[in-house]
């Protein structure tokens, strides 16, 4: 019985275990690393910039995930990191008036730890550049201009997105 | 020990109910059942409609997942089943070029079977429609307008979404 309920649970956690696992990403200029298994994380909502031309999706994890269900993002709670993957828009092939994800550009995060990251708001910013995970950066004030561009959305615990409500 | 460790994993589903888990939602037309906890899968891809301003979400179960990260999706394996997520877009308040998820619209889905959906290129089609997922289609042959829109890409197997590559 405990024989089989132990390989029950590691096959069921190895069907968790994210692709990239164990692959060596450098860690950003501020010492952030790249959070383990983000793109298995659940979605928060999609956007799409025509400034930039990017579709974007954004991933929580399971607390960011809990407070978003439970409308209680304004403050987000400790432990709560957002992911934003970005990718380039480029038209459907066989849509016309789809616009579609492209190549991909960076992986964007938010970490949110009210002391540790006192100074920019409580968040902990990173953001890792193409699919060769590139940290962005050249030291670790990057995060200014990170937190410059949220400040006016101050008022919101710094974060733009609002999560989707779901049925 | 079996003790401790049948706690632990009952603990671990626990996590992992959907919210809605126990609300009961009306079968569509032709007898296909809302798929349960698609809320919590991941994502296969964003999209943006500008001829009928909706951002959308497509996500899939386990099945899915594992296809579209081994690039093994022409033709998706029997098992598989795509979510579709619909909301109308709107103009982001803080940022005047982005565009963000407004009301829901719907949810759809498509669930490979080679042998029981073989008329309709192996997938059945189910829709449920706003917050109160009212079944769509007044009888089984709403699935024909599903197929027919989805006819023009039969050589992607159907489906119109390339999944996202993610490093």
């Amino acid at each position: 019985m405990i024989r089989s309920t132990t390989i029950a649970a590691a096959v069921f956690c190895a069907a968790f275990i994210p692709a990239h696992a164990g692959k060596s990403v450098e860690s950003a200029p501020n010492g952030i690393n790249i959070p383990q298994g983000y793109k298995d994380w659940r979605a928060i909502a999609p956007s799409h910039r025509t400034d930039n031309n990017t579709l974007r999706l954004i991933l929580g994890n399971d607390v960011a995930i809990k407070a978003a269900r439970e409308g209680k993002t304004n403050p987000w709670p400790d432990g709560t990191i957002l992911a934003k993957l970005v990718w380039k828009d480029r038209q459907d092939e066989n849509w016309a008036a789809a616009t579609v994800p492209g190549a991909f550009v960076h992986a964007e995060f938010m970490i949110k730890d009210g002391t540790k990251y006192q100074t920019t708001g409580g968040w902990g910013f990173a953001r890792w550049l193409g699919a060769e995970q590139k940290p962005y950066g050249k030291d670790a004030d990057f995060v200014q201009e990170c937190f410059g561009c949220h400040t006016p959305v101050k008022t919101r615990d710094y974060v733009f997105t609002t999560p989707v409500i779901l049925p």
